[in-house]
C-alpha cells in the first residue's frame, strides 16, 4: 500500500527516475522470456490455424466456432488448464457466405470484386437482371420505382465519380517526435460529456429524417422484390472494407439481399448507368444463418498460480477473435489472439510457475460492441451501470489487451491510471532496443480493455505502430495472413510475457484508479 | 535546310539558348489551344467510352472493336476526314472472358480474386476439385502425378509464404532533380549491340532445360486433363496483373485452362496445401476465341493540310488502343488515345487550317509487339530489315507518341535526334508553367515511336509522371478509368496539339537522324 501511494505521489510530481529504482526487473527471467519469443516462436504458425486454416471468423459463425475450438485444444496441449469455451450470453445469429459470385454482363463481361454485407440473405440461386439507378430523397420519390424493381440489380448515387489515387504509403509506424507526444501527454483526455445536443437542431432533424428514410427504403426494396442491392465499398486497388447490412439478432427484420462492392466496379457501373448506357448484371449469393445456437462464448484458460497468499489474484491477457466475414480477420483480431496465445506459451515453455493466476481470454463479438468482454466482466467483476462489484473484482490485478493490428508493441496507453506509470517505465527498460519504450497517460478506445475499466479495473492496450491496419486491413476484404508481421509479433509476444511475468512477480497488485461513478439511470427504467 | 544545320551545330555545341530565338512560337494560337485543351475539354468524356463503355480491349477481341468503331465515328463527327479502320496485316484469333468465378470450397467457402490468362480455354462448365501442389524440376518427375490430376485444381509452388507489405507510395511524380537528370544526358544511351551469350553457358543450358520442361509440362497437365491451373498474379492488395497464357496465333497449341490469381489468394492455398490442409475449389470460366478475322486493324483519321506546297506532308500522332484483359486498360493506354483524339479536337475546335496534313492513328496488338504501329509503318514507310524505303517516308515530318499512362507531359525524349532538341526546347516554353520543360536526348523503349524510329522517322514519346503506373495499372486488374487523372490528360491533349500545330507551321520538317544500317540479314534467309 505505502509503494502504490509512493507510485502515485510520483506520477503526480513526475519524479519518475527513483520511481524507477523501486520497481525491480528480473533480468533473467525476461532474458529467458526473449529467447523463447524471439528465436523459438510459434506465432505465426498459430495465426497461420487462426486465419489461413479457421477463416473468416465472423461472431456467431463456423468460421469463429473453428478458431476457438483449435484455440481451446491448442492451449491445453500447451499444457494450460481450464481450457474451454464459456458463455458470456446471449448474442444472436450466426452467418457465413457460402456463394459469391456477381458480373456485369451487358455492355460486356466482367466480374466485379465484392463481399455480401454480413447478415444479409442471398439471390435464392442465380439472378440477372437491369441495374437501375434509384435517386429518392423522400418517402414520396418512391413511388415512380412502384412495380418496376423486381428482380432489378439496384443501385444509389453518390457524390464520387472516381477514386483518387494513392499518394501515401500504406505503411506507417510511429516517428519518434510521435511518441514523445505521446509520452508528454500530462493527464488522460478526458471522455468528458458527451456533446450536449438540440433535439429539435435542424441537424437532429436530418439524422432523423434519413434514419426514416432508410427504414422506408428498406421496406420498400424487400417488398419489392428487388434482385440485388449494390453498395459501395470504402477502399481502393480492389480492397473493399466490409460492414453488417443488417442486425445479428435473432428478431431482426429480414432486409434485401445487399453486395458491398469495390469502389471500381461499383463507380463503373454507377457512371455507365448515369450515362445512360444499359448494365446488365448476374449474380449468385447464398448466405446461411445458424439459429442452433444463439449464445456468444470465450475461450478461457490458465496457467495456476502457485503462491499460497497470490494464487487468488489473477493476471488476464486477451484480445478478440471474432473477425469481419471478408478476409481472415489477420490483423483484426488474428494477430492479438496469436500474441496473446503466444505469450501464454512463451511462460509456460520456460517452465515459469506464476505467483498469481495468469489467465488468457479470446473475447468473440468485439466487432458488435465488445459484446464477450462486456459479457465476461459482467459475471465475473461487476455491472458498470449500477458498479455493483462482485469480489472477483479485488482478486484481478490487471488486464493486457492487443487489437492494434500487426504493429509491433511501442509503449502502453495508462488509460489514465498515472500510478501504473513508473511501473510499466520500468518494465519496459529491457525492451528499449526492441522500439518499445512509450508510456502514456492517454486513454485509447474501441476494444475489450475498455470493458475492464468501465468497472474500475486495470484495463490497458499497448501502443501498436498503425502499419497498414487504417490504409488496408482493418475490417477489409485484404485482412489475410500476408499483412501479418513476423518480426513485430515476435515482439509483442516477448513484450507482453514479460509483462505478465512482471505482474505476477510484483509483491503489490497494480495500483488502480478511484471507481467510475455509474451513469444516472435512465428515466423510467 | 540552313536552319536544320544551324540546329544540329547549336545541339553539338550546347549553344540552345540563341537556338530558342531561331524557333517562334506563335503565342496567340498557344493561348487558344491552352483555352479549348484547359476550359473545354473533352478528354474524359473520351476516355469513359474508351475504357467504361467498351470494356477491355484485348487485341482482337470484341472490346477493341467497339472502341475502334466508337472511335472512328467520334472523330467523323468532330469533323475529321478518311476516319475509318486501316487493316495493318493478319494478327490472330480474337478472345475475351464471358464468365469467371472460382472460389476456394473447402476449408470454408471464398470466392477468389482472379483473371483468366489470355487466350486460356475455359473449364468447359463448372468444375470442383481439389487441389493439388505439382513439383517437378525434371520430366520424370510428372511421372508421379501420372493418372492423378484429372479434373484437379493444380498449383505450384514458389519460394514466397507471404505477400509483403507496401512501405512506398504508389503514386510518384518526376521530381526536378530527376528530371534535371534526364535533361543532362548527353548523348542517347546506345542500344548497343546485344550482350554476346555464350549458348553454352550454364544460363542458357538452364533457359532451354526450363523451356524444355514448360512445353512438357503444358502437354503433360494438357493430356492429364487437369481442371484449371493457378498461377501467382503479380501484385498485392487485390490488385493483380494480367499476361497471356498461350498464342494468340491461329495455329496456336492448345494449353489447359489457366487462371492468374491474386497473390493473397494463390498464397492462402499454397499454404494450406503445403501444410497438408486439404482444399478443394470450384471454377466456372468461360472464354470465347474469334477467329472470323484473323486481321488487326488501326484507327486512322485526318485534318487535311491546306498549304499547297506542305499538304502532301504528314505529321502523325498516336497511341495505342489495345490493352490487356484484366480492367479497361485506362492507363495503358486509353489514357493516351484519348490525349491524341482531344488533340485532334482541339485543333479542330479553334479552327485550325493546318499547313501540313494531320493524322491521328490508335494502333493494336501494341501489347503483343507493336504489331499496329509496326505493320502501319511497313505499308507507308518502309521496311526496317532491308531500309527499303517507300516514297512516304519522305514526306513524314514527325510522329509524336503518348503512351506512358495517364501522367502529364514534363518534356520529350529526342530518341538521340539532338537536332530536334532545340526546337522542341522553344515548343516547350510556353507550357512551363504546366510543368512540361524537359528534352533529353535518350531514348525511351517499349513503344509504337520505335517502329518509326527504326526506318529513320524521328518517332517521339513525351515523358510523362509515372504516377501509379509500376505500381497498380500496367496490366493489372485495377487499370480503370478511376486511375486517369483528369488535369493530367488536360495538359497532355494541349501541350500535343501545341506541339502537332509548331511542326506543321514550322517551314522545314523536323530535323531527322542519319538512317539506321539494317541489321546484317539472318544467314539462310
Amino acid at each position: 500500500m505505502k509503494l502504490k501511494l509512493l507510485y502515485t505521489c510520483l506520477a503526480i510530481t513526475g519524479i519518475t527516475a527513483s520511481a524507477l529504482a523501486q520497481e525491480t526487473v528480473d533480468q533473467a527471467a525476461v532474458q529467458k522470456i526473449r529467447e523463447e519469443g524471439l528465436n523459438h516462436s510459434k506465432v505465426m504458425e498459430t495465426a497461420f490455424y487462426l486465419t489461413d486454416v479457421a477463416g473468416p471468423r465472423l461472431a456467431g459463425s463456423p468460421g469463429l466456432k473453428r478458431a476457438q475450438d483449435w484455440a481451446v485444444k491448442t492451449l491445453a496441449g500447451w499444457g494450460m488448464v481450464n481450457s474451454k469455451l464459456e458463455p458470456w450470453g446471449k448474442f444472436g445469429k450466426g452467418w457465413e457466405v457460402q456463394k459469391n459470385y456477381a458480373a456485369i454482363t451487358v455492355p460486356y463481361y466482367h466480374a466485379i470484386i465484392a463481399i455480401p454485407k454480413a447478415w444479409t440473405p442471398g439471390t435464392n440461386g442465380p439472378i440477372k437482371g437491369d441495374v437501375i439507378l434509384v435517386k429518392a430523397d423522400t418517402t414520396t420519390d418512391l413511388d415512380k420505382y412502384k412495380g418496376k424493381l423486381a428482380g432489378k440489380i439496384i443501385i444509389f448515387d453518390t457524390q464520387q465519380t472516381k477514386l483518387a489515387q494513392g499518394t501515401k504509403a500504406d505503411l506507417s509506424r510511429y516517428t519518434d517526435e510521435e511518441l514523445d507526444k505521446m509520452a508528454a501527454a500530462t493527464m488522460a483526455p478526458a471522455g468528458g460529456p458527451r456533446r450536449a445536443f438540440d433535439p429539435n437542431s435542424p441537424q437532429m432533424a436530418a439524422r432523423r429524417k434519413a434514419l426514416v428514410m432508410r427504414t422506408v427504403l428498406n421496406k420498400f426494396l424487400l417488398d419489392e422484390k428487388v434482385g440485388l442491392i449494390l453498395a459501395q465499398g470504402r477502399g481502393t486497388d480492389g480492397t473493399t472494407f466490409t460492414t453488417n447490412g443488417a442486425s445479428y439478432a435473432d428478431t431482426a427484420k429480414t432486409v434485401a439481399p445487399e453486395l458491398e462492392t469495390s469502389g471500381e466496379d461499383y463507380l463503373r457501373v454507377l457512371r455507365l448507368v448515369k450515362a445512360g448506357q444499359k448494365v446488365t448484371m448476374e449474380a449468385d449469393i447464398k448466405t446461411e444463418f445458424f439459429t442452433n445456437d444463439l449464445q456468444g462464448y470465450n475461450v478461457v484458460a490458465e496457467i495456476p498460480g502457485t503462491d499460497k497468499k497470490l494464487k487468488d489474484q489473477v493476471i488476464m491477457i486477451g484480445g478478440h477473435l471474432d473477425s469481419w466475414h471478408g478476409a481472415t480477420g489477420a490483423t483484426d483480431n488474428a494477430a492479438g489472439s496469436a500474441v496473446m496465445m503466444e505469450a501464454m506459451r512463451i511462460l509456460k515453455t520456460i517452465g515459469y510457475k506464476p505467483k498469481r493466476t495468469i489467465r488468457i481470454a479470446l473475447w468473440s463479438s468485439e466487432e458488435q460492441g465488445l459484446f464477450g468482454s462486456r459479457g465476461y466482466v459482467a459475471s465475473h467483476f461487476g455491472d458498470p451501470r449500477t458498479m455493483v462489484l462482485k469480489p472477483e473484482q479485488a482478486k484481478l490485478d490487471a488486464y493486457y489487451n492487443l487489437d492494434n493490428g500487426t504493429g509491433k508493441i511501442r509503449g502502453i496507453y495508462l488509460q489514465g491510471d498515472s500510478a501504473a506509470g513508473p511501473i510499466f517505465k520500468a518494465w519496459l527498460a529491457p525492451f528499449k532496443d526492441l522500439g518499445a519504450t512509450t508510456v502514456t497517460v492517454s486513454n485509447t478506445g474501441g476494444t475489450d480493455h475498455q470493458s475492464f475499466d468501465a468497472v474500475g479495473l486495470p484495463g490497458f492496450q499497448f501502443i501498436q505502430d498503425g502499419m497498414d491496419y487504417n490504409t488496408r486491413t482493418h475490417h477489409s476484404n485484404q485482412d489475410t495472413y500476408d499483412r501479418l508481421s513476423e518480426d513485430d509479433l515476435k515482439q509483442a509476444a516477448t513484450i507482453v510475457a514479460s509483462f505478465v511475468y512482471n505482474t505476477s512477480e510484483r509483491m503489490d497488485m497494480i495500483p488502480r484508479k478511484a471507481l467510475p461513478t455509474p451513469p444516472p439511470a435512465a428515466p423510467g427504467r
